[in-house]
């Protein structure tokens, strides 16, 4: 029997932790919440607290923290385990430079190799958390130059293990395009949620599509700092441009010619509805 | 038997077209496409094309057209329709002055009671349409101030056989609302589609959270140049104030401090989450 020691139990690690004991797994479990920590002890999934001590014996430690926690717990684990473990090591942030950063910093690029299920929503915590998840996927697999066969083995067994379907990436290709596909998409639902909240507008009045383009606003503002800061220079750029191509559209609008604004949204759902 | 006569037989006329005949209305039609007119006469929805010599003898007339290509249509039917007709006419748009205000011109504005049913989406077409669409929709219905009552009640009528949920509203207020709650949206998924498509990001790599954001921008081109542009006074500032709120989020990702970053995620949360 394998034991993994998960440190988190949110919407990702509580997940993870469900499958990896449904299918088997000895599953040890740290979270700043001592309830959280009762309650997936009391629900079967946990088999008991993970002590640090323990580390050093586990197959599989999973760092499921906010991103900037991340490293901090890394250079942790990198003071405290003693030669000879052989414990891979790897993470679930949707940023994954510092990680790997720390990682390289604390002596234990060989073993940590960094991933990220695709499986988030605007839910968070132990109580949003389930089985099956994962199933079907993508999950983005980014190990350091130096990592061992044998550690991107097993963290992509554990992966495939619980349904999803690995990705390798590098660090840097990974941040550059999640700061386009996931946080930028994050950042516009927030802006335009703000806005209407600014205006005293009812959320009920929100028909399906605008419920869908808002959605993401209702992520733990927590979880999404520590992301758009840990990739602000990514984000950043994209925010001026996103100001920008906005500024183009209220040109249109307010110039009221149909033909450059007909082009202007065509050429969205064209790249949309790209198969 | 009732009969109605529905222009346009896209996703919303189309839909209507096939909860009415389902509930025993007979259904006369029109459409630019006569390829669309036939498939809906093949799948027994239409009896048959409706001519404008029928008008005036119709029970209810839908324009289920492009929000400007109403107006002209409503001047028209004023021009031919015979005195002594009662036929009640109703639009479907997602702007309510301009039809309102043609209406009016027209010497229609006792028979016309605007309508909005909240149940569109990103598809379009009659091959969108189907039975049940407004199924526990809400509808906004517009009449004008000298509308008579029985207007207004075979517009709600029409619109409770099929499952909707009437809300009575101004011309006025309902644009300002939709400005916010529907149009805007569709420009901010618009405008981040545009920027990927700028950065040949592809779509692929979206998440569940990255799709729901841009799922508007699939929407169809005409339709939403027509609702802009009807609706320019009130979208073109919202615009403007959108992308203040996304230059203030870059600046608080740029400066790096967590609290009023998290703060300003945390507002627009509370707002998607009021009950």
């Amino acid at each position: 029997m394998k034991t993994a020691g998960i440190v988190g139990l949110g919407l990702i690690g509580g997940s993870l932790a469900r499958d990896l004991a449904a299918g088997g797994w000895r599953v040890l479990a740290d979270d700043v919440d001592p309830g959280t920590l009762s309650a997936a002890r009391a629900a079967g999934v946990v088999d008991a607290a993970l002590e640090p001590s323990e580390i050093a014996s586990l197959d599989l430690l999973v760092l499921a923290v906010p991103v900037r926690a991340a490293p901090g717990r890394i250079r942790e684990i990198g003071r405290s385990l003693p030669p000879g473990s052989d414990v891979v090591i790897t993470d679930v942030g949707s940023t994954k430079r510092s990680a790997a950063a720390a990682a390289r910093d604390a002596g234990l690029a060989s073993r940590f190799v960094g991933s990220h299920p695709m499986a988030g929503s605007h839910q968070s915590g132990w109580s949003a958390s389930r089985t099956g998840l994962f199933d079907g996927s993508p999950v983005w697999i980014c190990p350091s130059d130096t990592a061992t066969e044998g550690a991107v083995i097993a963290v992509e067994q554990l992966w495939v293990g619980v349904g999803a379907r690995p990705t390798p990436s590098t660090a840097d290709a990974h941040d550059r395009l999640m700061a386009r596909v996931s946080h930028l998409p994050q950042a516009a639902a927030t802006a335009v949620a703000n806005l209407l909240a600014a205006q005293h507008v009812d959320p009920r009045h929100l028909g399906p599509g605008g419920r869908d383009t808002t959605r993401l606003a209702a992520s733990d503002p927590h979880m999404w700092t520590d992301i758009l800061l840990d990739n602000a220079d990514h984000v950043a750029p994209l925010l001026a441009d996103l100001a920008d191509e906005i500024a183009t559209l209220r040109a249109l609008i307010r110039n009221g010619d149909p033909e450059p604004l007909q082009a202007r949204i065509a050429s969205g759902r064209t790249w949309s509805r790209t198969p």
